[in-house]
C-alpha cells in the first residue's frame, strides 16, 4: 500500500501533536519536519524523523503528498496557507474566526492543482460540523458553544506579563448553571461572560505584592475585567505538579423544539491535550485532502465541505458496514 | 424562491413528524402524503394537508422534489425503498443495521437518475457520523452506543403480549457506571446487557397475576432474560398520565489516547419525541437530496456521503461565516 507521505511545518506543540497522530495511522508516514528556526539549533529526540529548513520545503514536491501547516493563525498561517497551498495539498487549523472568509479566500486562489482543508482543529473544526447539523436538523432552536475546562494560553500569557508573576495558568471554566439551563430546554439568552469564569494560578516573585497583583488581573479589560474571575497563589512546586499539561474542551449544546416539544442534541470534548487533538484532527484531514485531490476536488475546503467517508481510513463498504 | 416540494409516504408517527418538520423549514412546502390505506378512512386533522393513496404518488413525479420515505424498515422499506428511488429523489431512515449493504445495493440500483439518502435516522445518522468522526480522529479508542432513556417499541409490544397485561410500556436505561467508566478512559470490555438495563411498567386485566407477568417479562428470552430488568404494575391513569410520550436518546462517546494522553468525545441526544427527531434528520436530509440532484450525484448515499454544507438552509458563504 502506497503510504500518505506527510510533511510537518511548524516544531511546536500542534506539530508534535500532528507527528503523533501520523505515527497512530497505519496509511501514513512523516517524511519531514518543516521550521523556520535554523534545524541544527533544535534538539530533536528522534534521530528518525527529519526536521528540515522551511526553505527546502519547495524542493520536495515529489516527495510529500499533504502537508500539514501547523504555525499560528496570527501570522504564520495567513503567509503559509496560500504559499504551500500552490505547491502542496494542505491542512491547517485556522481558527481566527473573524477572518476565515478573507483567509479562505486567499488559500482557495492558491490552490488551483491542490486540495487545501483550512480550520480543521476542534473549533473551528467538529464544533462547527455540530453547530450546522443541530442547525439543520433543528430550525426552531438555540446553539451554544461552551469552553473548558482548558487553559487558555492568551489569559495565561496576559497574566505572566503582570510585574511580580514568575509563572501563571489560566482555566476557563464553563459556568455550570448556565450549561443546566440549556440541557433544561429553557434557551437562555447568555452573555460570554454567563457562559465561562476564569481561575488563575499565580507563582510570583519573591516579596511580590500579591493584593496587587490579583487586583491588575481582575481589573484588567477584555481579558478579565468582565468575568468571574479567581486568583489563586501557590508555590512553583505544586505548579510543575499540577499546572503544566494542556487540558481543554467544551461542548456545543443546541435545544429546540419540534411542534411544542423540546429535542436537546449535545456535543462534547474532554481533552486532556489540546494540541495532540489538534493534530488528530488536522490528521485525520490529510487523509481526506489526499483523496479528495486524486479526485481532483481541488481549491479551499472546510470541515463543511468534507464528507465523513473521506476521513476514515476504512473503505466505504467497511464503514457502511461496521459503522453506520 | 423555489421551495422544495416534499412528498410523505407513510401517515404514521415518523411520517407526521417529518410533516412538523418540513413545515419549519422555510425553504420546503409539504405536497401530500401518500398511504397504503384507504385515504377516505384517516381522520385528517389538517385539511390544507392532502392524504393520498400511495398508487397516485407515481403520476406526481412533476410535483414533488423529494420523497421521504416514513414507513417501517421490516417490510415497507425493502419494498418501498427501490420503487420509490427509480421516480423520486427520496430520503428515509431504514435502521436494520445488519442489512442496510443489501438494502443499498437495492436502492442504488434503482436510483439511476435520482438521490436517494437511506438510514437518515439518528441511529443510523448522527450517531453514526460521530463514530466515523471520533474513530478517525482517534485510531487508538474505543467508541461505546449506548441507548436511552427511552421507549423501546418492541420491547414494550412484547410485553403486551403476555396473558394478563392490558398496557405496557419498556424504557431502555443506560447504566452509569458504565457510562462513567468509559469517561474515565477505562476503556471497559461491555456486554450489551452490561450497557442498558431495562424498566416495564405495566397495567393489568383486572384480576391478572402479578407474580406470574414479572417471572414472563423477566424470563422472556432475548428480550429481557439477559437484561437486568425491573417490573413496576401501575393503574391505567398513571399510565396515561405519565407514560405515554415517546421520550428517546442515548449517547455516543469514543475515548482514545494520543500517546499517553486521554482523549474523549461524547454525543448525546435527549429527545422528547423520538419520531419527531427522525423526522427532522429526515426533512434536513430532503434538502440535500435535492442538492445532490441537482448537481447530478445520483444513487444511494449516507450520511457518510454528504457533506454538512448540503444539509443547512444557509448559502456556503454565510454558513463559513456564521458557523465555522
Amino acid at each position: 500500500m502506497h503510504k500518505i507521505r506527510i510533511g510537518i511545518v511548524g516544531y511546536g506543540n500542534v506539530g508534535k501533536g500532528a507527528a503523533l497522530a501520523v505515527g497512530a495511522n497505519p496509511d501514513m508516514e512523516l517524511k519531514a519536519f518543516f521550521t523556520r528556526r535554523d534545524p541544527d539549533s533544535i534538539q530533536n529526540p528522534d534521530s528518525s524523523i527529519s526536521i528540515l529548513s522551511i526553505d527546502s520545503a519547495a524542493d520536495m514536491i515529489n516527495e510529500i503528498d499533504v502537508m500539514l501547516l501547523c504555525g499560528g493563525s496570527a501570522t504564520d498561517l495567513p503567509e503559509q496557507g496560500p504559499y504551500f497551498a500552490s505547491m502542496f495539498n494542505t491542512v491547517d487549523s485556522y481558527d481566527n474566526h473573524a477572518k476565515i472568509p478573507e483567509y479562505m479566500a486567499a488559500v482557495d486562489a492558491a490552490a488551483k492543482k491542490t486540495t487545501a482543508v483550512i480550520s480543521a482543529g476542534w473549533d473551528p473544526g467538529p464544533f462547527s460540523m455540530i453547530r450546522a447539523l443541530s442547525e439543520s436538523v433543528l430550525p426552531d432552536g438555540d446553539s451554544y458553544t461552551f469552553y473548558g475546562k482548558g487553559v487558555s494560553q492568551g489569559h495565561s500569557d496576559a497574566v505572566r506579563r503582570i510585574k511580580g508573576v514568575k509563572n501563571a495558568v489560566q482555566y476557563t471554566i464553563p459556568v455550570e448553571s448556565a450549561v443546566e439551563a440549556v440541557r433544561a430546554g429553557k434557551r437562555p439568552v447568555l452573555e460570554t461572560r454567563e457562559k465561562m469564569k476564569r481561575d488563575c494560578y499565580v507563582v510570583t516573585e519573591k516579596d511580590a505584592d500579591e493584593a496587587a497583583i490579583e487586583k491588575a488581573i481582575k481589573d484588567m479589560p477584555h481579558y478579565f475585567a468582565d468575568y468571574d474571575t479567581s486568583v489563586s497563589f501557590i508555590d512553583a512546586d505544586e505548579f510543575l505538579e499540577k499546572h503544566t499539561e494542556m487540558p481543554h474542551g467544551g461542548m456545543v449544546l443546541r435545544s429546540g423544539k419540534t411542534g411544542e416539544i423540546t429535542q436537546t442534541m449535545e456535543f462534547s470534548l474532554k481533552l486532556g491535550s489540546n494540541p495532540e487533538f489538534t493534530g488528530s484532527i488536522i490528521a485525520a484531514y490529510a487523509r481526506a485532502a489526499y483523496h479528495m485531490a486524486h479526485e481532483g476536488l481541488y481549491g479551499a475546503k472546510t470541515v463543511f465541505d468534507v464528507p465523513l467517508s473521506y476521513l476514515s481510513e476504512k473503505d466505504r463498504h467497511t464503514l457502511i458496514k461496521e459503522l453506520l
